[in-house]
């Protein structure tokens, strides 16, 4: 089968060191993509996992850093009742002393299902895998076995192929999200600007949402035009695109915006990212009120 | 100890996605650069392997791409007599039909040695381990069982704590060599032109310099200013003060400058980067003549 490192090397090695070269979009053919393995779940997967079968589905954060586990915990219950589908670890947890990697997820799992026996859905955990090269296919399958729905990774640090390898290994089989971190820095530059002009990197549309997709990830998250983060909105809807268009017989993931997002920018994000889009609400979920359970209600 | 991922993220994981913010230089506590490995060998440990105690190391890479195996260990005969310090794969090569891993590997190393024998001098081989990410380790133990001296890591691809984790297996224990290819995207804008700005992404001292050398590489390899990559001169200056500069006790690292370097260039180079350097000279040290060891010679 194909092998990722060879396709970025190929796609934009040496390239890379040049200076005003960008990669603007990826086309593959038929035989190469399907040498990929791909997304294990998609869209339609993961709707079924989340039982949330039209509509868009909600993430939120477990925040703020510094948190011990049981106060991860408590949070991941109240919004498990409040009706979030997937609640993943702040993207910094790894496995700091003040909330232990082992000790977190089988704490905000056991939270999770107890909401989730009270209320009939599914809402999911997904712990973070900012873990060492040698411990991420281990803390994966500690996730697994302790309930975890799903699980976040962090490619622009622990690499592309690292998620290929988890989404292709039959005995872990859980959705995997994407988590943009560190990758920021291999976008091209320049937003819409007229005096802006590409100067090296990948387009958003390929290093968040065509390669992600590649890579096995069912969901991508990126920071949504109108938050705190500076991406444009043709940059966004370019990120959804590859999510979803047509990639041989890859299926479709799940574009999630975020970063800085309010309850009041939902009607938009709807309108841009259609039905088929988790919206990653954190920070104004928690500052709503002080019921974390019926600020997720109220979202 | 610390950790490499979390390090990442805390250096610029979410920040990286936000425009106009560069990460120009990097400081860490003594106790947190106690707290990584670094590099096995270093400078000096490299000179000792390669017995050559002063003056420039020469590096060259085994080209084209789609020779076989055999047009490649030809060639490593012919530069490893001719007096190159350390041959290495083309970043290109992988495990491709024409030239599959193992048995290139093979036959490379048992013709470095054949040379060795010959000349009495110390020359190493560096596979390619632009592997898939279950496979970095079991390749890297592959070559150093058939007698490889050295390996290539491309730690943009297979993420920075790949190369850590190698670095620090003790049953590995090998030099390695860092190439730049994918981590170029990463690169903070713009060259020195008075218009230039910076706009996302690592410097060239952090990026090229600091953060392999945190990660375990012995040598970094970068494109030269003056050759067919855009990096200036003092682009690559700070990349060799990345490596050099006091960090704690972390050794120095070797800079690696080539990317279309000429013979005639050399002086400049040495000049530049001082002594501690290995020059990569590919493509011009086989235009030179048709005889492979007289040019390496001449070189």
């Amino acid at each position: 089968g194909g092998e990722i490192p060879q396709l970025l090397n190929v796609l934009f090695g040496n390239t890379s060191i040049k200076e005003n070269v960008m990669v603007t979009d990826l086309a593959l053919s038929p035989s190469l993509l399907s040498s990929f393995f791909g997304p294990r779940h998609g869209v339609r997967g993961l709707r079924e996992i989340l039982g949330v079968l039209r509509g868009p589905m909600l993430m939120t954060a477990l925040k703020p850093m510094g948190s011990d586990v049981e106060a991860l915990a408590s949070m991941a219950y109240d919004f498990a009742k409040g009706g979030i589908d997937l609640i993943k670890d702040d993207h910094g947890l790894a496995n700091q002393n003040y909330a232990p990697y082992e000790e977190r997820v089988r704490a905000c799992c056991a939270a999770v299902r107890r909401a989730n026996a009270e209320t009939g859905r599914r809402c999911v955990y997904a712990p973070c895998l900012n873990a060492p090269a040698d411990l991420i296919v281990p803390r994966a399958k500690f996730a697994k076995a302790c309930g975890a729905g799903a699980v976040l990774m962090i490619p622009g640090i622990g690499g592309l192929d690292a998620m290929r390898r988890l989404a292709e290994d039959p005995s872990f089989g859980l959705p995997i999200v994407c988590h943009p971190a560190i990758l920021g820095a291999m976008l091209g530059g320049g937003s819409d600007g007229p005096d802006d002009v590409p100067i090296r990197g990948f387009s958003h549309k390929v290093l968040l949402g065509i390669l992600p997709r590649l890579c096995g990830a069912d969901a991508t998250i990126f920071p949504s035009f109108g938050g705190r983060f500076g991406f444009s909105e043709r940059e966004c809807r370019d990120i959804a695109l590859g999510s979803r268009q047509k990639l041989g017989s890859t299926p479709a993931i799940v574009p999630c915006p975020g970063g800085g997002m309010t309850l009041e920018r939902v009607r938009k994000m709807n309108e841009v990212y259609g039905e088929d889009v988790m919206l990653l609400i954190g920070g104004s979920l928690m500052g709503h009120s002080p019921d974390l359970v019926a600020n997720a209600r109220h979202f």
